[in-house]
Formats: C-alpha cells, sequence, structure tokens
C-alpha cells in the first residue's frame, strides 16, 4: 500500500490539540545551489535526486497563525477569496495536521518582493509549519518539520535552516530519509544579488514544468548523472571556501536545469530575451575577472553569486541588484 | 594504422591530372531536421549520430575553378587575403586532391545572404568537390562525392544532394559507410522561411562549440537517445507527408542541441534575446492553430518549418521572412 501525506503527518505528530491561541512564525526563502527538479513521488513530494541551498536571511515569510471561527487568509494585507488557489492550497495543506473543527486565521508576510520571482510557496509553507509547531506545542525538530514542509513544497523543506542546507533524496517509500540539514559553514562574505527582470505570471508552473520535462526530455535521463557530479562538489567547495568552483557547479547545474526544461515537448522557455541578456552580461563580467556567477529557477530572473569584494564591481553593471546577505544575522 | 583524410581520398580518386581548364559548379545550402552535433573521429568528421536534412534549392554557393599560376579565392566578388581563414581552409582541403604544382583561381558566390547565419562552408565544400569532380573528369557520384566533401565540413556532406537527404551515421574506422543519399520524396508545399534576427560574428565557432558540448555537458550523454528516436520518426514523416509529426520532432531536436550547449561549460549560448522572442512567437502562432515549427543551428537564428497554406499567416507575423522553396526546381 503507498503511503499518503496525511498517514506520514500522524506518524509524526504527537496530538492534534491546540496549547495556543497564536502563534507567531517565520522561515526564509532559499536559492537552490545545485537543484530540485523531478519528483519520484507526486503525492509525498518525495525528489529524484538530493539538493543544495542558501537561505536568505531574514528574506523570507513571516506568518501569525490564530484559532478561528473560520479559515482566513491575508497576504501582505490582503484578504484572499476563498477561491483562490493560494487559498485552498494552504488551508488542505492545514486539514492534514488539524482537527475537522479547527479553523485558522493566517497573516502572511513575505518579507522578499513577491515580483523577485522567489519561490515564496517554499518559506510559506515551512513557515506554516514552524507556526503549527508553536501553536500546537508539538516540539519537533529540524528532521521532522522539513519532512512535513516538503508536504506542501517540496523546496519547502529546505526553508527549515538557515545558511547552506542540504536536502537528502533519501530511498524510502514513505520518505521518512527524505529531508533538509544544515551544513554547518559560515560564510560571511558568501553575497547574492537579485534582478527582477520580469514579474510576469509563468506560462508554466514550477510543478507542472518538473512533471513534463521528466515526462517527455530525452535529456532530462542525463540531469541525475549532472547532480552527483554538482552535489558532492558544491558541498566541498562550501567547506573549502572554495567560490570558484560553488559558482562553476552552479552555474552549470542551473544552466542544465533550464537545459531539460527547453528539450522538454512543449518546450518550457521560462527565459525571456532579459535572461540571455543578464546571462551574456555575467558571462562578459568573468571574462574581465570578476567572479560572479548565475543561477535561475523555474523563471525568468537571474540570481547572482559572488564575495563581497566584487559587489562594487557587480553593482556598476546592475546597478538595480537587489543585494543579499545570507550570513548578516549570524554572530559567529 | 588510423586512416587520415589522404589516404580517404586517395582510395577514391582514379587520377589526379585535370582534363580541363575551367568547371564551373553549385551546390546547396542546407537545414538539419535532425542535427549533426558531435564528432566520433574529428581528422574524418565522422559524426557520432546519423542526421538528416532538407538542401535549400538553389539556395547555395555558385564556384568557377580554374587552373591557375598560383591560388587565389574570390568570394563575392572580393579577394581573400592568403592569411584569412576562408583562404586556407579551402585551399588545405585541394592539397588533398591535387599535385603540389597545381595551382586554382576560385571565384564563389553565395547565393544566400552570409549573414543569415546559413552554413555556408556546407555549400561550399560540397560545391568544391563537384568543380573538381569536373575539372579533374572523375565521374564520382553521390558515395563519393558525399565522403569527400565530409573531408572539408560535417554538413557538407549532406549538399551534394536536393530535397530530403540523409547522413548515414556509419561504423567503420575510415568511415567510407559515413555518406549522405537523398529520399526519395518530394513535397512541394513544403516551406522553409529564414529570419536574420543577428548577423553578428559567432563567438564560439560550430566545431568548437560542438568539441567543447561532447567533452563538458553531462547532458549531451543522452543526445544519440534523442537522435535515435527523432531520426526515424522524421523519416517516416516526410514518407507519409504528416507535417505535424515533423515539426514537433525537428523543434525538439534543434532545441535540445541547443539544451546540450547551454548545459556544456562554459556555457554556448548562440541565443540572442530576439531568438528567445522568436521562439515564443512561434509558440503562440501554434496556439492559435497554425502549424509552424521552429529550428536553429550553431548560431542565434530562427529558421521556420511551415507548409504552403499557412504562408500568409506567418508573414503577418514575421513580415521580414526570407521564403524558400526548396522543390521548386523540381519538375515532378
Amino acid at each position: 500500500m503507498k503511503t499518503d501525506a496525511r498517514s506520514v503527518v500522524t506518524q509524526l505528530l504527537p496530538h492534534r490539540t491546540p496549547i495556543r491561541h497564536t502563534a507567531d512564525a517565520f522561515a526564509p526563502a532559499n536559492i537552490a545551489l545545485c537543484k530540485y527538479w523531478g519528483k519520484r513521488n507526486e503525492a509525498l513530494k518525495l525528489p529524484l535526486t538530493g539538493s543544495l541551498s542558501i537561505s536568505l536571511g531574514d528574506l523570507g515569510t513571516r506568518m501569525r497563525i490564530q484559532l478561528a471561527e473560520k479559515d482566513h487568509l491575508i497576504i501582505n494585507d490582503e484578504e484572499q477569496s476563498t477561491e483562490s488557489k493560494a487559498f485552498w492550497r494552504l488551508f488542505d495543506f492545514f486539514n492534514l495536521f488539524r482537527e475537522p473543527d479547527t479553523f485558522f486565521k493566517v497573516e502572511s508576510i513575505n518579507t522578499i518582493p513577491m515580483s523577485a520571482g522567489l519561490a515564496s510557496s517554499a518559506s510559506a509553507f515551512a513557515c506554516a509549519v514552524n507556526g503549527l509547531n508553536d501553536l500546537y506545542g508539538w516540539g519537533l525538530g529540524n528532521r521532522e518539520r522539513s519532512i512535513l514542509s516538503r508536504l506542501g513544497s517540496g523546496s519547502a523543506s529546505r526553508s527549515i535552516c538557515d545558511g547552506f542546507v542540504e536536502w537528502n533524496c533519501g530511498t524510502r517509500e514513505d520518505g521518512m530519509d527524505s529531508y533538509a540539514a544544515p551544513l554547518p559553514v559560515v560564510w560571511p562574505e558568501f553575497r547574492i544579488g537579485i534582478l527582477t527582470l520580469s514579474s510576469d505570471k509563468k506560462a508554466v508552473g514550477s510543478s507542472e514544468g518538473m512533471q513534463r520535462t521528466v515526462e517527455t526530455s530525452t535529456l532530462y535521463k542525463s540531469w541525475p548523472t549532472q547532480v552527483k557530479k554538482d552535489l558532492p562538489m558544491i558541498r566541498q567547495a562550501i567547506e573549502d571556501h572554495d567560490f570558484t568552483t560553488l559558482g562553476t557547479r552552479a552555474e552549470q547545474n542551473a544552466l542544465s536545469m533550464h537545459a531539460t526544461m527547453i528539450s522538454a515537448w512543449p518546450p518550457i522557455l521560462y527565459w525571456q530575451p532579459e535572461s540571455i541578456e543578464t546571462l551574456k552580461q555575467v558571462h562578459v563580467l568573468r571574462k574581465d575577472g570578476v567572479e560572479v556567477f548565475a543561477t535561475m529557477d523555474a523563471g525568468p530572473n537571474v540570481k547572482l553569486l559572488f564575495l563581497d569584494q566584487d559587489t562594487g564591481d557587480i553593482r556598476n553593471v546592475f546597478p538595480e541588484l537587489q543585494l543579499v546577505e545570507p550570513f548578516a544575522t549570524v554572530t559567529d
């Protein structure tokens, strides 16, 4: 018999009785350096490969969850309709955890611009789990919170920790070994630059794009081999503070993920003309000796990876850059 | 012992004594519907997979070869310097065929705009072989001329015939089974539309791009599987006049080839912003019910595949389209 999401939750939760009326929570957004692209189990959002990300410090989702008479969702001060996708996706997720007579008022604030095309679902679902953990007093650790967040959105499994985070693929059918854990590395000079090139709604959602790629791209068959090469090299480069290797692997990994989409049918072209232009600018900068690398997710925007020392040179070319210091709040 | 190009030529030529002073020749350019991307032997330009193309009718290279006191090359009425790449590439090729005391004056005219980014080397080398065949009176057939043209430029092996042409990969080390032959199909309604988006010089030559892809792209490992799927389907679709299958396979094949380049390191981005814009316009047209498909070679330009009946709709979106009727000169 196949495991479903509800039975995973039942295994992990000590009880379903709230211990307080209100909980405040936060979870960071994250950007994958070695991408998650392709599921082996749709219902449990189990990945086909491992992945590795960097959390974005205090950029992410803040959420207040309160017991209420009926379900409400307010995102960035805007009440969401009960028919909206955001509404049913969140409360369907909550149904896994609560008794049928429990309702919530959820106020959610994204501290990262929605338009930046950064996976807000990752920080939102991780934040929801953090909030429920507090409201119910479950006392769950990273492992359990990562597994539960994954049931809402795959990449949310990585948004439960700060800094560099690795999501272990796992092999179990119930996914109990598929969760994320932080790498014990602090790299204060590490910088991320976000370039918002387009805030158009995506033509193809990332979950649909992922599935179409797995089903129709012949080149995707080599994607697990790509990850098998990149993931250990990126992990080692982080431990060694070897930025060149990290950047090289991260950029090739991201472009290879997009290559699998481009080779799908119908082709998935998240790239906009501006994406190409930006990638070419990054390559020119690199030729000029500035160590900057690009990464992209299921959308047209480009994120830059670099070290603090090159911030000035990079800002000269990209004045609109939104700078992220992932370790700014860490006192080490 | 490895076979070299000179020994292949020696096997095929009956003699090296010109029988006339002047020869006039022509060879068409060609566009691959299933791409040639990757060599198994650099010196003999033996491919890793088969490929299939359509020749462009009277668009290609016209050449007059004359015996002379020293080597001259004139392309489109412009004398080429003895240091130019075009000069040494052509006369190095001629060295395979001639005695050391033989020199040529070569006047070459491209009947297809150079700026269109269509592989002029394919028609040029095939045309050179046709010209030599006449000048020396060798009486070589398609097979021999295809093998000899390949030694100049891989895709030239397909430019020796009109219409649809398949280049058999072959397995022999000396490449004697790696040559192109026409498919006996006439499809008068078949159209090609050339869009010249950029005439910038390529940053990476196609031969270098091919080699870099084979050496550094993990996704390239699945490229032969892609060809194994596409090539027989495209061949069958041509026989059946099944345009939907032909277009679908040709577009996915071309985008997959570009995907292998995008996943190489350093990434090979032949695409310009305009390439993306054009691909998206093609996809919108298709959503609107117009059967048009895109193909691209080692450059930023997009070529459209469609049937005569849709020419009007396609011209409305792409007024700058250069229309090619590959079977216009065929009387069937």
